[in-house]
């Protein structure tokens, strides 16, 4: 019983991991170490690599030996594997080169040239770029949806989160739609008579990545398989096998690091967690981007931000930067779950991030789909920050929809993602509540254990396995229910 | 006047430019970064870029290629360029691969044993690995000397120096053999009267990084194209447009990391002021590896050691550490310039160095020859320790001829271009001073362009364009002359 198709298969894409290893060192490096006149040289070798990795991935022998590898006797996992290696060559082969050419040459026009239109305001000069962007990725929507048989936006949404349909978002959104400006309201009536103390600075930086370090260990992350640096963006990159987190620090201001570590450190520990039998293959890769995001909100809102893991803090708080009022536990979760509505997504606390969200998605679906035009979303944008956030974004282009590289870079069907993990990780902790009643006493304790196993279990370990609807059904009992997310919410914040 | 050959030829070489960028950053990051449980994928990694390149370089259709370009109408540049792609074309195609496996293997094993076997003193555990190393050493060296009409060991030799002959180093070396031995006595006389202050430590890691800086700017490292790290093993690594300078720090010792910084400048200027028009060619890479010897001991010994520029440095020092007597610049200068004969090659001062480097050629060279075996090394070791340094290394192994991890790796035929470089160094600050007879007062007042501007004229932007023997003669009026080493030796020494 050979599979020699397969078996080929299998060592190509081992070859690809290994490649793909320099390119996710040398862009980590890029964001962390590299002195700027190293610039040129590194976009070239990561171009002439990209290039190679694009010559391997369309290799006119791989679609024979696809076929050829269904017909072999494979196992469950390989039946996996051989699935993901075909939506993988699918997403390669799926476009002309022309059209990639003039995509790249669009997106890096727009995006450089929104790094100074943004803090200009000027969305007149932004407008011609963005509606070439959007040009090319209608034709792109258009290319993809004719080969899958599915929309032109759930084409896009495709390539981040395999399988999510636009029926499922409108459904989950829709629901969130109504309940949240309402719970927003009371929300901020209620915080609006809790008294907040405000830490006083300058927090020095070494003390800040001290204490990042000692979150980091607290969560597990192991430091002999990764590190904690700084980037002017904070991101987990590098390998499963050798993570590289980054951070920022500001000397004013040590919640923004300590939270962005500890988000950070969910995507880090997915990643270190990854099964190791299969590694490089992408069976054995993160299922996609909503379930990455559902670990770094698990370990940001579901645990960093639990009370009894901000009592576990608090004291590492006061060893840190010497003892202050706002360093009591209490005040410490009050100044971590405040709530307030305003312009910017990336700024957003959990309970208002979904609104930013929600109105991405109303307005780059019609967008994709051609049902509106570039030259509509300030008004829309307006129209929708006020009704969901209650917030007057008027002629404020910067800080409204030209805020995020995400359209720049023609990352259309991505921001939905973001939401749906913070649903999905309400979900796991509600699921593990079931399973463990006495989980919250757990956590305040400071056995973080039950929580790491079950993530590592239903989540980490079963990588690409399965589908996110069947891998969300075997974890939880269900499909993506919102419901928990607003128990989540409810239970936090009124 | 079309060159397609040499055009594609130049691609080809590009294309391996870019790659290496990509090797060589993730060997730095391995040295400087990695977590341990990251080695094993980083290890495949490159092996698979390894191979990669491998492949690139022994295409079956280069050869042709390379016998058309040799007609082409070319420039003088180009067809240097086209001298030293042949030459590496040569040098990667010139061995079976079964031999290179096997190679590979036996100095991984040695290696690898050696790390334990050297703190052991364990000799007799050692040898059989040498003996497999050398005898693959052997066979690669006869094949080499086949292809190449040159002895043996000139063919080692070759890959670190090209055209080095084995004449011009018995030449080079006997000479100073006659009179090392005295001089080295002489001057340990002189120095027995001369009082010298001991620093005090500790001297904090972070002052003592922050000084390591000062000094690299003073030395004009271009801190946009370069950076400083720490690794075990300081080197200068990275790529020409991006220099990845390592050093160590020890709290008890603060001269060992400035001054190893300072060597690696030299290293690290001569690859950031490659010229910029061919760069990614091979004819644009540093000239050879005595070469690059030369400009490190340029910086280190010529530039570093000199009264004039520790002056400068003095007050550096102060405000890294607090004012002390022994930071006074006469006595700064006479603790960097201190003499000791001693076991160790890599922690001897300039006057001792050529005595270990000699004491090596003499014993690998007529062990690559076949006129010697391993089992002969101890008793020559002890031998020539005591002739060329007067120093007893009788039964002390891993003091001794275990010290270097070249021989478990197979480098032989490297250790002459550490000597040759200091050597080097000399003359060419010796034809600094015909042609600037008041260098010395510049230096004294902190003025270092004229000997970086002679640098960069003669030998950086240099690169490779001429062999080693011209470059010297365009730049010194003459071949490789041991005097002005000697010359420079007692003028500051005695």
């Amino acid at each position: 019983m050979t599979t020699p198709a397969y078996d080929s298969l299998a060592e190509t894409w081992t070859r690809l991991h290994r490649f793909g290893h320099l390119q996710a060192l040398a862009g980590w490096d890029r964001a962390a170490n590299m002195p700027p006149r190293g610039n040129e040289a590194r976009a070239e070798a990561l171009a002439e690599m990209a290039a190679l990795l694009h010559r391997m991935r369309t290799d006119p022998v791989l679609p024979e030996r696809i076929a050829r590898a269904e017909q072999e006797p494979l196992s469950e996992l390989q039946r996996a594997n051989l699935r993901e290696i075909r939506r993988e060559w699918r997403a390669s082969n799926a476009l002309p080169e022309s059209l990639v050419q003039r995509q790249q040459m669009a997106t890096s026009r727009c995006e450089h040239a929104w790094r100074s239109q943004r803090p200009a305001n000027d969305w007149a000069g932004f407008l011609p770029n963005l509606k070439e962007v959007l040009a090319l990725a209608r034709e792109e929507a258009t290319l993809l949806a004719e080969q899958t048989g599915r929309s032109r936006y759930e084409a896009l949404m495709d390539r981040y989160e395999p399988g999510l349909t636009t029926a499922q978002v409108d459904r989950v959104f829709g629901e969130v739609r109504q309940w949240l400006p309402g719970l927003i309201v009371k929300v901020l009536d209620r915080q609006a008579v809790e008294p907040v103390i405000a830490p006083l600075g300058p927090f020095p930086v070494a003390a800040q990545r001290a204490l990042c370090e000692q979150a980091m260990r607290l969560l597990g992350f192991d430091f002999e398989a990764g590190r904690l640096d700084v980037s002017a963006h904070p991101f987990c990159g590098g390998v499963p096998e050798d993570v590289r987190m980054t951070t920022r620090f500001r000397e004013d201001d040590f919640l923004g690091s300590l939270m962005g570590t500890i988000h950070e450190t969910g995507h880090g520990r997915y990643e270190q967690n990854l099964p190791r039998e299969l590694l490089g293959q992408p069976v054995a890769y993160a299922r996609s981007m909503a379930l990455h995001e559902s670990q770094s909100l698990s370990f940001e809102m579901q645990l960093g931000s639990h009370p009894g893991f901000v009592a576990r803090l608090a004291p590492l708080v006061r060893a840190a930067f010497g003892d202050q009022p706002a360093f009591d536990a209490h005040n410490l979760h009050r100044l971590m779950t405040r709530v307030k509505p305003g312009f910017i997504r990336v700024d957003a606390d959990e309970v208002t991030y979904p609104a930013h969200v929600i109105l991405r998605y109303e307005i780059e679906r019609p967008l994709i789909e051609g049902e509106i035009e570039a030259e509509d979303i300030p008004a829309l944008w307006d129209e929708k920050m006020m009704e969901l956030l209650g917030v007057d974004t008027h002629g404020n282009f910067g800080d409204g929809a030209m805020q995020d590289v995400h359209w720049p870079e023609s990352l259309f069907g991505y921001f939905p993602c973001y939401s749906l993990g913070a649903m999905y990780s309400a979900q796991w902790f509600a699921a593990m509540r079931r399973a463990m009643p006495d989980l919250d006493a757990c956590i305040a304790a400071g056995d973080l254990g039950a929580v790491f196993d079950w993530l590592r279990d239903n989540i980490w370990t079963q990588a690409s396995r399965w589908t996110t609807d069947e891998l969300a059904l075997r974890a939880s009992g269900e499909v993506l229910n919102p419901a928990h997310f607003r128990a989540h919410l409810a239970s936090r914040y009124l």
